[in-house]
């Protein structure tokens, strides 16, 4: 069957909340620098309160990805779980203006949209601080069969390990996925998330995952190693490709016996890295639908990460295909 | 008594959603571009499905003002109306999290916190319509007098002469300042305002303010004229002090006999004027407050209309008393 959708993306639904910060305000909240922390909802206001002015804008690992493929020109879809609140309608305004599917029910009685504060240092890192809210509450009810049976690829966030409902879901997508022949990436997200849930990632990738995406961070601190090389053959033959960034180094792709490697995009001045994996991911995905040679496909993720940390916000606000064609990525 | 605030803004208080346009949009939707239009929630909701993906940060034309005050180093506080929701906590906090005073009690059962919907086209121009929402529930109750006592000047939009409950508010702060021997201050705000209140503001104006604002289109609108000469000699002796904007041009100030000229900040490039006459107003009021020279006023107000409008976003995001003493404007 003819994909509808490149990519269907299910992640957890999340408005930012993005303000600058400094290292001392960082240590005082006891946050480590790049990672990000799940909160409670107290937390969550006690944290708001500390932090300087800031704009809100929709974020979420996999919606920023998802928002990425539909600006190189992709037919995109997106799963996750909002509540009917104003952030809520937020979320799902931007992702519909950018013309991706979105139709997971608002949740109505319960805790509010998520939100992730994001601290942006003067370095342009950003430390991230989540309260999931109604993002907590993805069941596998709203895994719409239709919708992951009509996708050429299901891309599902590392962060989904989190909520214990989100895990179900994520297993049910990946059974429809798989029944109807489609491919499956994951990104690992986050070196916490490795941590907490090393054993069960590393079961999954083995026995469901096609395409998995990492940061060279995240990827030792799966093997528990310091030697990037080691990881990358531990890696090798679990998945089909992988896509591991390397920030300034850019990318190394794995396909089974081949490697190639990518150079990152020249940026005049990183301003706010959020998001840059989230559109590595959208541009490489893009490619990989549309049957693209991976190398192309690492230069479209590279393009698109560097559109995006040039300006604060996790979205890109340049239309990508435009770029992808003025690269000559795109015909 | 010596003012424990420089300045207290009474404005509509007001979350700018921004997202970028195309001119067709605008003409599509019936909106002249560059105006502010007010319009109902079931307007802003069907504007907003048409909008292109947005970003949210606090705004209202005097809360933008009273944000950019604190920001070059102001004690400042504020009067609007917000609603107890995710939006009106977003504009208290942003509004505290730069160290302004604000302790007007929420709206709890009414209509949402109020939204300015902003279409950004690519010559940097926004065009606004707003849904008032709970701005409009301002009334004179909300009028603290304490604290318009204890501000060396009251600054009031001319927003505000649009939700009737406001308008009481207005003459309320108004009788308050006059006793405790307090400056009064406006923004004509907009030409729409001007074409729809003119007598009123007039009136208010001869018998009340002593410092206004106003960009040269506002003006010849209040006088109905296209000369911006004789617009300037009709204003001059209705009030102490009269800053007149005219984009590149830089600004006039009319003060009695003396005119003096301000030269516009160079800017690299413009990306979106919204708030450039809100912190234009903010760096001549603190200016003002402060006992500065009328032509160093002037330029602190060039300085912080030139910050603004190089980014999106209606509120300074480089602290503008950085920049002021960069510039030498401040010790």
């Amino acid at each position: 069957m003819t994909a509808a959708y490149d990519v269907v993306a299910i992640g957890n639904a999340i408005v930012d909340v993005i303000a600058p910060a400094t290292e001392a305000f960082l240590a005082g909240e006891g946050l480590q620098k790049g990672s990000m922390t799940l909160i409670d909802e107290a937390r969550a206001a006690s944290l708001y309160d500390g932090m300087a002015a800031g704009v809100e804008a929709s974020g979420g690992s996999a919606g920023n990805t998802i928002a990425g493929i539909a600006s190189l020109g992709g037919r995109a879809a997106y799963l996750g779980k909002v509540a009917s609140d104003q952030l809520g309608e937020v979320f799902a305004h931007d992702l519909r203006a950018q013309g991706v599917a979105f139709d997971t029910p608002y949740l109505d009685c319960g805790p509010a949209t998520g939100r992730c504060l994001i601290n942006v240092t003067p370095d342009g890192q950003r430390t991230m601080a989540t309260f999931l809210g109604a993002a907590n509450q993805l069941t596998e009810e709203d895994v719409d069969p239709a919708v992951i049976q009509a996708s050429a690829i299901v891309y599902m966030e590392g962060y989904l390990f989190d909520p214990a409902p989100a895990r179900k879901a994520f297993a049910r997508a990946d059974e429809i996925a798989k029944r109807a022949g489609r491919r499956i990436a994951i990104t690992l997200s986050d070196v916490f998330v490795v941590e907490r849930w090393r054993d069960d990632l590393l079961a999954f990738m083995d026995g469901s995952v096609d395409v998995v995406f990492a940061n060279e961070n995240e990827l030792m601190a799966l093997f528990r190693t310091d030697d990037f090389d080691s990881a990358c053959e531990r890696l090798r033959p679990m998945v089909e490709i992988a896509a591991v960034t390397r920030g300034e180094q850019g990318s190394v792709i794995l396909n089974r016996g081949e490697t190639h490697r990518v150079e990152a995009f020249p940026v005049q001045r990183v301003l706010d890295t959020t998001g840059a994996g989230d559109q590595y991911a959208a541009g490489f995905l893009f490619g990989l639908a549309r049957g693209l040679p991976l190398q192309t496909c690492g230069r479209l993720g590279s393009m698109a990460a560097a559109e995006v940390i040039g300006h604060y916000g996790p979205r890109p606000q340049t239309p990508l295909k435009d770029l992808a064609r003025s690269q000559g990525l795109l015909a």
